[in-house]
């Protein structure tokens, strides 16, 4: 029944059903964790052979580079190629880096912010009342990035075909706008992806800043559960559209290998590339072009990643399945709630009756389950409707799993019932 | 016989057979490389043993810890603690990073610019008249560091036994020296060893910048030919003088096992570990754990370092033999340079008769031999006295190294001869 349309007494009597199911479940001293976007250990054991690829010292050698030496800036041009047969971007206009695409982007951002951006511009650093637009729900290590240069965040909800573009348009008539943060496929948290409309409107955008940039985090460009979605190739956008020098693309293979020693990939113009290396080369003089060179021989090729993709679709489907039919099960018709169904990434988003978030995350914990900060998808923490929450159900083995959902449920449907009823008074 | 004591026409002489020599030298084609501290194949070969210590998922584990998950910014504990038991510093001031100690210098030197050091201070970035000590013959890359972010470099002298320690303390009384570079033991490139006594001063340095802060960069610390060099524990040192903040020490096994795919750390107080750690929670996740994990596996404990590093010396020594013997067999009572005889680390420093390194290295890339750039060694490129001549004896198999030394010698006594009869007109 819907809490909506339910009279106080019958919210009463849930609510005392509910407060015993929560009881029972808090007797039982659950440990559980849906918090972060961490791949499961049956995901880490998919990459073993990959650390056994080297068996001599002429296995180091890519073509003439030996990879284990200093030298190659750049990263090496076969693992480039790898990324560029993936994304559709030429090798040249890809840098090849460490393990964290979160860290070239800090370094990118932290590089406009000093140095300025290319073409001799003013750094962010000395200018005044920076903005950057924060489509969300969204992820809270970018919002930590521009929170922590100074940046006022400014919100721009997300709709249905990625971050709502009319917005987006308005609002870079401001000088002061200086990017744009985009999940542009199975967006973090939403699982949203940018229809091919939203994409053209991005290579499109002509704002006022000069040295305005589209931060296009491509975190999860292969990462598929069941048919593939298909996004516009935004680098080939703006070339078409002359505006390639507003654009840095990330993606990582984090999530394909290894979260903590994958390997880090960044896309730009030629200007931007030049202006990337020229900084750069003096921060460091090469990546780990041995690891590099471990994912390039543990792949093959693009079809080579795609068929590992597979492996961990297939590990994660039944969990994001489970998460889904869990919330169906408890919650349809309730009013406690509504999700997305994602076609991959790592997470699915919950939206709770409102002004439930927050009560909802204190439940869960007290029970034993840790989720995502309430706010968290939101800049600075703040989520204008305290509803929002981010399940992450890739860490949790699926009996944990199950267990951690049947508790968020009563949570959720326990939250939306006091909250229903203090309104009612 | 002395270019001092020669008349015109013995100079003369000298030049026309110097000249034939050079040119039997040119004709051969040569195409030799002393120009960068890089180690040879030999060297990289003896880590290849690294590369296998994973067998199996299981061997992942560092006590609880999964390394191929993300977490731990402040890098694996067994890996701090190796670090730790090499340079005498607790590991819990000790963080472990990625592949490049220059990366975490420049990241240290770009916080301190953009966020201002430990206890709220303005951001250099936001100061105007920067200054910083450059002990030099010194390091390329350091300099270049400070001449990105806006220092006017001053030059220290060297002195057999470190940065001359008078200079500095009169320097520091002008509160716009944010700081000093130093490489104390097996100075690049002049493998001078900090005294007892100039670590202890640096130790008691009190400057008038409360935001003055020791760059020490501990490249070779266990990188001995010979009978091994010890120097004073700085970290020690600072604590006991109450100077700990000041302090951020730097060592990489960038030359323990591979160049491009080694182990950075860095060290500081308890202060600047959580201002590190707190600004760079934004910038990462984790540095790559299961690189860390190879490295302490594949050494055991500091120990295995040592007996590593012995293999190293065994290699490198009758290279550092043979371009000492080529100088003293060449150059000894000629008047045309002098040079110092390391203990360590990876280069031979010369310096030439004044006026003549340009042209020594023009000399030497014509007949195709490759020499790090006249001039590289001090701030800006700019050697006052045209003197210094970094030499890198590692990379060229000994043979190379030998035909290399040959051509280089002729060059430097031919620079000499040429530049003396034009004093003497």
């Amino acid at each position: 029944m819907d809490i909506l349309t339910m009279d106080r007494e019958a919210l009463l009597a849930q609510k005392a059903r509910l407060e015993a199911e929560y009881a029972a479940f808090k007797a039982k001293g659950l440990k559980l964790d849906m918090s972060r976007g961490k791949p499961g250990s049956d995901q880490l054991d998919l990459s073993r052979d990959m650390l056994t690829v080297f068996t001599g010292n002429e296995d180091f050698f890519d073509g003439k580079t030996d990879t284990r030496n200093y030298g190659g800036l750049e990263g090496l041009m076969s693992c480039r190629q790898l990324f560029g047969a993936l994304l559709g971007i030429p090798a040249g206009n890809i840098l090849a880096g460490g393990n964290s695409s979160l860290t070239m982007m800090y370094d990118t951002l932290l590089r406009l912010y000093t140095f300025g951006a290319a073409g001799v511009l003013e750094p962010w650093g000395r200018q005044s009342g920076l903005k950057w637009l924060c489509p969300a729900p969204g992820y809270d290590r970018h919002f930590a990035i521009t929170e922590q240069l100074g940046f006022e965040m400014v919100t721009v909800p997300m709709l249905e075909t990625g971050p709502d573009m009319d917005v987006v348009e308005e609002l870079i008539k401001d000088p002061a706008v200086k990017g744009i943060w985009c999940v542009p496929k199975h967006s973090n948290p939403q699982g949203i992806s940018c229809s091919d409309e939203t994409v053209r409107r991005f290579a499109a955008l002509s704002p006022a800043a000069k040295d305005f940039r589209i931060i296009w985090d491509n975190a999860y460009c292969v990462h598929d559960i069941g048919e593939p979605v298909h996004i516009l190739n935004l680098f080939e956008e703006c070339q078409k559209a002359g505006t390639l020098d507003q654009l840095f693309i990330f993606a990582s293979t984090s999530k394909f290998t290894y979260p903590g020693a994958g390997v880090a990939m960044m896309a730009c113009s030629d200007l931007n590339f030049k202006w990337t290396t020229d900084i750069m080369g003096v921060q460091a003089i090469s990546p780990d072009k041995v690891n590099q060179l471990r994912h390039v021989r543990f792949f093959g090729d693009a079809a080579g990643v795609y068929a590992h993709m597979a492996k961990h679709a297939a590990i994660l489907a039944p969990k994001f399945q489970s998460v889904l039919d869990c919330l169906s099960r408890h919650l349809d018709g309730t009013g406690a709630g509504s999700w997305i169904t994602p076609r991959g990434g790592y997470f699915i988003s919950f939206d709770s009756y409102p002004g439930c978030a927050k009560r909802i995350n204190t439940l869960c914990k007290e029970a034993g389950v840790v989720m995502t900060g309430a706010g968290a998808t939101f800049p600075k923490g703040y989520d204008p409707l305290d509803s929002n929450l981010r399940i992450a159900p890739s860490l949790p083995p699926l009996s944990e799993l199950n267990a951690a959902m049947e508790v968020f449920c009563v949570c959720a449907l326990l939250a939306a019932t006091e909250k229903r009823l203090s309104e009612i008074g």
